[in-house]
C-alpha cells in the first residue's frame, strides 16, 4: 500500500477555467497536471475546495474525479479523500518475460503455480501451436506478482512433445524464458499479441485480490522460436488499473 | 445488427470432457472451438443441451457462456439463446488513420463532430504538444461511426499555429490525416501509444450507445511528423467490445 503524502497546494491550481469548454473536462486536465506534479500518495485538493475555487457545482466536481479515478490515477480512501495512484506499468515494446520486465524495475517477480500438467490441446489451443487437437501440451496457470501484489494470471500451453519434463519443473518464482533455455535449448524471438478489454469472472478476480466488476486487459499472445515455431500460447489477465499496452506505430507510405 | 444464422451441429461437439482440468475451462474451449468454426449470428448450443452432453451442472454452462459474453465472442438474446458475436475489429499495427482503416475494411467510415475548436493548452496537452501551457490548440472531439455504428469518441488537440484554419475545415465523414497532408502539407510519420482500461461515464456511453457499465479502451497517441515534431495528442475511447489492440514483440538479445 502506498503511504499518504503532502499534497498539493492550492496556489499550484490556475485560477479560473475558461467559457469556451466542458468545465468537467477542463477540471480533469487541471488535476492530471497536479497529479503529473506529485507523488503517489498524496493528497489531492478536496472536492469542496475545487468547486469554491471554481464555481462549479459539486456534482461536477465529484464526476471529475470519478473519471480520473475510472482511469486508475487517482484512488479515494472513504472520510479521507483522493489520493495520487501509483503509476500504471507499462508493458515493454520488446518480448520480455514477466520476471525480466519486474527485475527491470528494481521489483522482485514472484509466481504461484496454480496448475502444471499436460493435457490434451483442444480445438483452440491447437490451432494457435499448430498441433493436432489432443496432442499433448503443457498447461500453465500461475499468479505473477510484483513485490508480493497479485498483477496477472497467466495461463500458457507449451508443446509437451517438444519440452519433456516441463510439466515436473520448479516454476514458483521463476523465470519460464530462461528455463525453456537452458533446459530445452529453446530461445523466443518474438510474438504476436492482442490486447483486448475483458470482465473479470469473480474466481479470477479473487485471484488478483481485486473487486468483482474490475475490468481486465486480455492478453492473448503467440511467442515463435528463433527458427520461427510457434513454442507458446497464452492468455493472460492484466489488472486494468496497474497494467497498459506501449505500442509504436509507423506510416506505412501511400 | 447481424442476422441470426443456423447454428452448430450437436454431432460436432466432443463427446466428453477430461478429468485433469477444470469443467468450466474446458467448455469454454470446446465453445470458442465451434464459435471459430461459425459466422457471426449463429445459434450456439443450449446451456441445457451442453450440461446434458457433459454431465455438468447448468450454472458452470452458464459461467462458460458469461466468459465467452464478457470477451466480446458471444452475445445473448433474452428468450433465443446465445449467439456467435462479429469478430473484433483489430487494431493495424501501422499508423493508420479511422477513416483508411475502416475503407480498408469495406466499411463506410464516418464522422459526428461534437467539438471543433481554439482552445488554450492544459498543461497536459502543452507537455504532450512541447508547447508552453496556454498556447492555441485545436480541440477536435469526434465520434467516429462504421456503417453507421459508433465505434470511438475521438479527442484530438493538434497545435494551432501550425495549422491555421483547422478549426474551421469541414471534417464530417473526412479523414483528418488526409486533410493535414493536402491543405498543411504535414505528414504523419509514427506515433507511440498506449492502451488502458477504463469504465465509461455516463454521457460517453451514450454517445458511443452502449451500456453503461460497458469497459472501454482508451487510448492515449502521440504523433510525430517526418521531421519528428509532435503534431497530434488524442485521447480516444473505443468500445472495449468491438476492438482489441495487435502489437507485434521482438525479443532483444540477451
Amino acid at each position: 500500500m502506498t503511504a499518504h503524502r503532502r499534497g498539493a497546494p492550492v496556489e499550484a491550481l490556475p485560477r479560473t477555467l475558461s467559457y469556451q469548454r466542458p468545465k468537467g473536462e477542463q477540471l480533469q486536465e487541471i488535476l492530471e497536471g497536479v497529479i503529473a506534479a506529485l507523488q503517489p500518495g498524496a493528497l489531492l485538493p478536496s472536492e469542496r475546495l475545487l468547486a469554491e475555487r471554481y464555481g462549479v457545482a459539486r456534482a461536477t466536481v465529484t464526476q471529475a474525479v470519478e473519471g480520473l479515478v475510472s482511469r486508475g490515477l487517482v484512488y479515494r480512501v472513504h472520510g479521507s479523500g483522493s489520493f495520487v495512484a501509483e503509476p500504471k506499468f507499462r508493458q515493454p515494446l520488446t518480448l520480455t518475460s514477466f520476471t525480466e520486465d519486474m527485475h527491470a524495475r528494481g521489483m522482485t517477480p514472484g509466481s504461484v503455480v496454480l496448475s502444471q500438467a499436460v493435457v490434451p490441446a483442444s480445438e483452440v489451443v491447437a490451432r494457435h501451436l499448430a498441433l493436432v487437437p489432443g496432442s499433448p501440451v503443457v498447461h500453465l496457470e500461475r499468479v505473477r506478482t510484483a513485490d508480493g501484489e497479485p498483477m496477472a494470471l497467466e495461463r500458457t500451453h507449451l508443446p509437451a512433445q517438444r519440452l519433456p519434463g516441463l510439466e515436473a519443473a520448479d516454476l514458483t518464482d521463476a523465470s519460464l524464458y530462461k528455463l525453456l533455455e537452458r533446459e530445452w535449448g529453446v530461445r523466443m524471438a518474438d510474438a504476436d499479441q492482442w490486447a483486448s478489454v475483458v470482465r473479470l469472472a469473480s474466481d479470477e478476480a479473487a485471484l488478483l485480490q481485486v473487486a468483482d466488476d474490475q475490468p481486465a486487459l486480455l492478453f492473448q499472445r503467440v511467442t515463435r522460436d528463433q527458427g520461427g515455431t510457434t513454442v507458446e500460447y497464452v492468455r493472460s489477465l492484466y489488472r486494468g488499473d496497474r497494467y497498459e499496452v506501449h505500442t509504436r506505430l509507423e506510416r506505412l507510405e501511400g
